[in-house]
Formats: structure tokens, C-alpha cells, sequence
């Protein structure tokens, strides 16, 4: 397998970093008044439907700030709470502040030595830029949904990333904590590896804790992903 | 100056890396029977009147790779030079191979702790991702030509790759050792910051030897970029 690919592309929210911790601590520091952990459950809610306007063709493709923007408005009016228009910007560029899971940067600095590595996350080129400064995430490139102009589990948001790449899909890995993104990058041609991130929505999490199916690579977490291919 | 300005993009070809030495060196150890340094001239006298075809609306925007590689096969031809064609793809590649300048990569590491660094390149992503593995270069981000789809001096390529930085343009500084870019780069409000590299075109350049405008900072190399910013 080991010789069998030339890139590795890597789901990032969940997969790569602890959204949930981040946008939950960035929230508290903002100062908002509510419980900063539902906040970000009911923030990261709304993400697939947002999404799903864009995949479906209702609107154009719009980056992802801008989808996040948009719902939390809506949950901060849900949850009946008020944010001066002048500081919703700031209070949306928490999820820039997202800490990588301890294995990510390790992990991840051991795969780039030997392939291509880079996120293929639905998030745009601006956001995964200052996550990953944010995080040291040593990427390679950058490629994803902006480069599509669509969304995962979109078929051309795989495509696209390889293209850009300049890899053949099947040269190509998928990464993800997520088995519908596999299945989506598989159904592509590319290489699939799962690992299972258990605490990403919190204590009580019920999907995503084993792999579905038979991937290519089922790997504890980025560093044994390393190991596995031995990086 | 420091202050007002969140990201860097840099001009890659002749600014960042030493592209005639690195294509003569390619065109070398590939075997080819011909003046390597000729060689590298000849295909760099292409690349303008080639991108032109794009820039003009002539043809639709393809990826630097395919320019050069068109340019590649017009060369050998003049030259009255034969290369097997299943090989051309591995001469083509000759431009993943260009050395940093030595001031290159301590500059880069030195402004990447302040500020977003990023090529604004005519290279494509995956020709800028081959360059940045072989060099060490470390970008935060890739931006340029196949962000805009089109080819520097034009505006667009400067505007969108700004925008996908998610950085106005008025705080981002185009770095370049051609004054034309910088031009370009000014008009669409850029900051700008020149250093001269009297070596990129061999002995006997006569080019952008001096800065030829009153840019923003003018500076020694990438090194010395760094320390007139306080990095």
C-alpha cells in the first residue's frame, strides 16, 4: 500500500483538530453568556443543512465563514441571546482557534517526509490557512471545497483536490474520521483510511466510533496511520 | 509598515527559487545533448508570449504545466532535439527541481511567525506544492494563477488570491523581484516590496537590477525582508 499512493488528504474538523474543545473555549472567552459547549453543538447543528443549500444547487457555492456566519446568527437568536453586529465576526473566527488532537501534528510531520499531505475539508483556503498556523499543521497545500466550489461528500470536491494536486485519484488518500466521507472518496477511486476520533461530539457519542467497512488503512489515530505506512 | 499588513505573497520563479540553474541542472541530468543553460533560456523566452495566449482571452486558462510542456516540444523542435515521448512528461518535470535561493528559506521561516506567507505564482498548485517539498519552502498557504484562473500581471490574480487568503488587499504585501509585478501589484492596492536577484537570468542580466519605482520597502533578499519588519 505504502507505494501505492503519493498523497494523503485529510478530513480536518473532528479528524485533525477538536472542533468541538476549540469553538466551546473560544466561545467562553468571548464572553458569551450561555452553556459554551451546547453553544457549539447547536452552532455545528445547523453545518450539514447549511451545507446541503450549496450541494443541492438552491445557492451558489459560498465559503464556509460565510455558512457559519449565517447559522450562528440564527442560534444566537434561537437561543435568545445578543451579539453587537460589529463583534459577530470575531465571535465567528473562533473556529480559527481549533487545537489539533496530540497525535495530529506528530503524525502528520512523519507522513509529509515520505508523501503530499494536505486538508481536504469542507472549510475554505482562508480558514484552514490560520487553523492551521494556529495549530502548526504542517500541510503541504491546501485544497478542499474552495477549490471545487462545492462540498463533501460532493464527488467533485475529491476530484478536484486531486486534480490540483496533480495525483491520480487512486494515488490518492483519503483520511477521515468520518466513514460517509470514505465512502464518498472511495466511490471517487481514491484510497480510504479511517480512525475513529470517539470524543469529537463530546462524552455520549454514538456515530462514527468504529469503521463500517473495510478501508483500506483502520489506523488508531494519525501517528499509527504514520506507523502503518511506515513513515 | 509592520503593522499594516497581515500576509506576504511572493513571486516564486527568479524571487523565491534559482529557476535557470535548477532547469539547466534538470535538463542535465536527464541527458539531453544541448548547452543546459541555452536550453533553460530558451524555454523561459516562451513562457510570456505562451501565458499571453491566456491572458489575451485566446485561450481558456491551462495549468503552467501544460504551457511549458507545449513550450517543451516548440524548444526541442527548434533545437532539432528528440526525446521519446513517453520521457517528455519527466523532462517537463525538471521545474518541481529549483533550488531556493540560500536567503530564501531563513526568510520565509523568519516572516511565517508573524505574517501569512504565500506564493502568488504563475505556477500551478501542484507545481507550487513539487517546488515547496523539494526546497523546504514554508508556505501557509497556496494562492496565484489557478486560484483566479488567469496569469499575473493580471488584476485578478492578485485580487483573488487576497480574497481566498480572507486578507484585504490593502494588507497584504506583493514581494517580487520584477518590477512589473510589482506594478501590477500596486494598481490593485497592494503593498509592494522589491529585492533585486541579479543572478535569476545568469551573467549579463541587464533587468530588474534596481528597484525602478518608489516601492514600500526595498530590500537585500527575503532575509533581509524579514529584519526590515521586525521579524
Amino acid at each position: 500500500m505504502k507505494d501505492e499512493i503519493d498523497a494523503l488528504i485529510f478530513d480536518v474538523f473532528g479528524t485533525v483538530v477538536d472542533w468541538r474543545s476549540g469553538v466551546a473555549a473560544g466561545v467562553r472567552a468571548f464572553g458569551l453568556d450561555t452553556d459554551a459547549e451546547a453553544f457549539a453543538d447547536a452552532w455545528r447543528a445547523r453545518y450539514q443543512p447549511k451545507m446541503e443549500e450549496v450541494r443541492s444547487g438552491d445557492r451558489p457555492y459560498a465559503p464556509l465563514e460565510r455558512l457559519h456566519l449565517e447559522n450562528l446568527r440564527f442560534v444566537l437568536d434561537a437561543m435568545g441571546l445578543s451579539v453587537p453586529e460589529e463583534r459577530l465576526g470575531a465571535l465567528n473566527d473562533v473556529w480559527h482557534g481549533l487545537p489539533p488532537w496530540p497525535d495530529s501534528v506528530p503524525g502528520l510531520t512523519r507522513l509529509k517526509a515520505r508523501y503530499i499531505i494536505a486538508p481536504c475539508s469542507n472549510g475554505s483556503i482562508a480558514m484552514m490557512t490560520r487553523i492551521a498556523k494556529f495549530g502548526g499543521l504542517p500541510w503541504d497545500a491546501l485544497v478542499g471545497a474552495e477549490i471545487a466550489q462545492d462540498y463533501k461528500p460532493q464527488p467533485a470536491v475529491y476530484l478536484e483536490s486531486a486534480r490540483a494536486l496533480g495525483v491520480a485519484p487512486r494515488r490518492v488518500m483519503m483520511v477521515a474520521a468520518h466513514n460517509n466521507d470514505l465512502e464518498a472518496a472511495r466511490a471517487c477511486g481514491l484510497r480510504t483510511a479511517f480512525l475513529p476520533r470517539p470524543k469529537e461530539h463530546g462524552p455520549g457519542q454514538t456515530l462514527d466510533l468504529i469503521a463500517s467497512d473495510t478501508w483500506d488503512i483502520v489506523a488508531d489515530d494519525i501517528d499509527d496511520l504514520a506507523a502503518q505506512l511506515d513513515c
